[in-house]
C-alpha cells in the first residue's frame, strides 16, 4: 500500500516520520519553502523516529496518486483542496481525514471517492520549523469507516510502531474526540498554559467543569459516564502538549474554534437553548485571534 | 482639615500626591521598606503633581491622628486594620473608603465612627515602585454618605487640583463602580489586555456585553439605560490603563476578584439565578491567581 499524506503541519510531520518507516509514502505540502526544506534538510521526529533524511515530498497542489490518501491539514483548508481533487485518481483510492471537530462531515458527501475514513488523532505534536516535529505525548489514532470497504486500511491498523484502531460507531468517537478538544483547546489557549495545567487547581477545573456541564448534553461520546475522566485522562497523558489552538494563537494564526464549538453551538441553537460559557469562550478565542493577527 | 490616606498602593499613592498639595496629609503604608523608601527618595505622581521630596509618611499599624482618614487599601485587608483602630481617635474623626466592590460595606456596621463616606474612584493609576505611581486615567472621586454630616467631606470637594463630586445614592454610584469593575477587571485580566483593547474587535465586545448583560439584572446603575455607554466610556477613558486586577495577576499578588464578583454572585444565588459566565470568569481569575503565585 502506497501512502500520501496532505498537510506538513505538526500532524502531518508527525504522520509521515511514523508511517514511511513500513510504507512507500510521500507527503504533500502547501508552501514551496516547507518542500524545498525537507529536501534539503530532511525531517526529524524528536521523541520518535528521530532523523529521516530522504523525505519523499511534493506539493499538496499536484495530483496524489497513491493508494491512500491521509488528510492532515486544517478544516478550513478542505473545500480548497478538496475541489482540486475532486474524484479517486487510482482505482479504489481511499481517503482518511484527520481534522478536528466535526466542521468537515458535510464536504464529504459531495466526494466522488468510495472508501472514506475518518480518523480521531489522540497524539501530541508540536511543530518547532518546518522540518521538526515534537511527538509529545503518545495516544492513538482512531479509525472510523464513513463508506467504503473498511479493509482498505487494514495494513494500517495492522503496523506496530504507530498504533491505530479501528471504532464502529464514527458519530460517537468523533462527539468524544470534539468534546476533549472543546475542553481543552479553548481553555489551554484562553490562559495560555500546558494541557496539564488544567488539573494543577481546583479553579481550573472548575472551569473545564462548567464546559463539560454546558455541551455534555449535545454529545453522544461511547460512554458517557466516564467522559469526564476522559477527558480528565487526556489532560494528564498530554500534560506538557501546548494544545494546538494555543499553539495557532501564538503564531498568530487563525484557529480551529469554529470547527471545535460551532457544531455543538448549532447543535444547541437548533433545540434553542443558549450555552453562555462556550459562546463566550468562542468569542474569546475570536478576539484573541483579532488581536494577535493585527500585531503581526 | 488634616488628612490621613491609609495605604500605600497605586491609588493611596496617587490621592497622597494631590491631596497633600492642599491639606496638612500623612500617609500611612503596611511595609517598613515603602516608609523609609518613601522618606529619602520622596514621591513621584507622573502625569500630576510630579515629584515630592518631603512625604508624611508613617506605618499604617500606628494611631491616625488625622480629621479625615482615607482608606485606600484593597479590600480583605480592611477587616485587619479596622480591628486595630475601632473607634475614631480624635473627636468627629470621619472615614473615607475608597475600595473596589461592595464586599466591605458588612464591615461598616460594627464601626464606632460617627462619620462614615465611600468613595468610587474612576482613576486609572499605575504603580511602578513603592515611590513611583502613573496617573494614566484622569477621572474623578464619587463620594457618597453612608452616615453621619456630610459637610465633613466639604473641603474635599471644594478643592479644584483633583476632582470630587458627592452622589446621594451610594447604592447606585456603588453598582455603577461595580458594574464597570465587573466587566473591565476580569475581562482583562483574563486576556491581559489594556482596558482599550476591549473596544479593539467585536468579538471582546460581544464578551463583555455576555458579562454585561449576565449582571444587569442584579445591579441598579443610576442610569440602566446608559448603563452600558457608561462601561464602554470608561473603557475609552482609561484606555492604555492595566486594570488593576490585570496588574496584580501579573505581580502574582492576590485579586480583589471575589469583593467585586462575589455580590453579584450573591445576590443572583439569592435569587436562585446561576450566573454561568461570571461564575466561569470567577474561577479563571482564581485559577490564574493560584498559577502565578504557585510561579513566585
Amino acid at each position: 500500500m502506497r501512502i500520501g499524506i496532505v498537510g506538513g503541519g505538526a500532524i502531518g510531520l508527525l504522520v509521515y516520520g511514523y508511517l514511511s518507516q513500513i510504507f512507500p509514502t510521500t507527503i504533500y505540502v502547501r508552501r514551496p519553502e516547507q518542500r524545498d526544506k525537507l529536501l534539503k534538510e530532511g525531517l526529524t521526529v524528536a521523541n520518535g523516529p528521530g532523523f529521516i533524511r530522504d523525505v519523499h515530498v511534493a506539493l499538496s497542489e499536484s495530483a496524489w496518486d497513491e493508494d491512500l490518501i491521509i488528510l492532515a491539514v486544517k478544516q478550513p483548508d478542505l473545500p480548497t483542496l478538496l475541489a482540486a481533487h475532486p474524484k479517486a485518481a487510482v482505482s479504489d483510492q481511499t481517503l482518511l481525514f484527520l481534522q478536528n471537530g466535526a466542521g468537515h462531515l458535510d464536504l464529504l458527501e459531495d466526494l466522488h471517492y468510495e472508501h472514506l475514513f475518518i480518523g480521531l488523532v489522540e497524539h501530541g505534536a508540536e511543530k518547532t520549523s518546518d522540518t521538526t516535529v515534537i511527538h509529545k505525548g503518545v495516544g492513538t489514532i482512531k479509525i472510523a469507516l464513513i463508506k467504503g470497504d473498511r479493509q482498505r486500511v487494514a495494513p494500517l491498523l495492522a503496523n506496530e510502531a504507530f498504533p491505530m484502531t479501528f471504532v464502529s460507531d464514527w458519530r460517537k468517537a468523533l462527539d468524544e474526540k470534539l468534546l476533549v478538544n472543546a475542553i481543552i483547546n479553548p481553555l489551554t489557549a484562553l490562559y495560555g498554559i500546558k494541557n496539564g495545567e488544567l488539573l494543577s487547581n481546583v479553579h481550573f477545573k472548575r472551569a473545564m467543569r462548567t464546559v463539560f456541564d454546558e455541551i455534555m448534553p449535545f454529545l453522544t461520546p461511547p460512554n458517557p459516564s466516564k467522559a469526564w475522566e476522559h477527558v480528565v485522562g487526556v489532560c494528564q497523558k498530554t500534560s506538557e502538549n501546548h494544545s494546538s489552538m494555543l499553539q495557532d494563537l501564538e503564531a498568530g494564526r487563525m484557529t480551529e474554534v469554529g470547527a471545535i464549538l460551532g457544531p455543538i453551538l448549532k447543535r444547541a441553537e437548533a433545540r434553542s437553548v443558549h450555552l453562555p460559557v462556550v459562546r463566550f469562550l468562542y468569542e474569546s478565542i475570536k478576539a484573541k485571534e483579532h488581536m494577535r493577527s493585527a500585531q503581526c
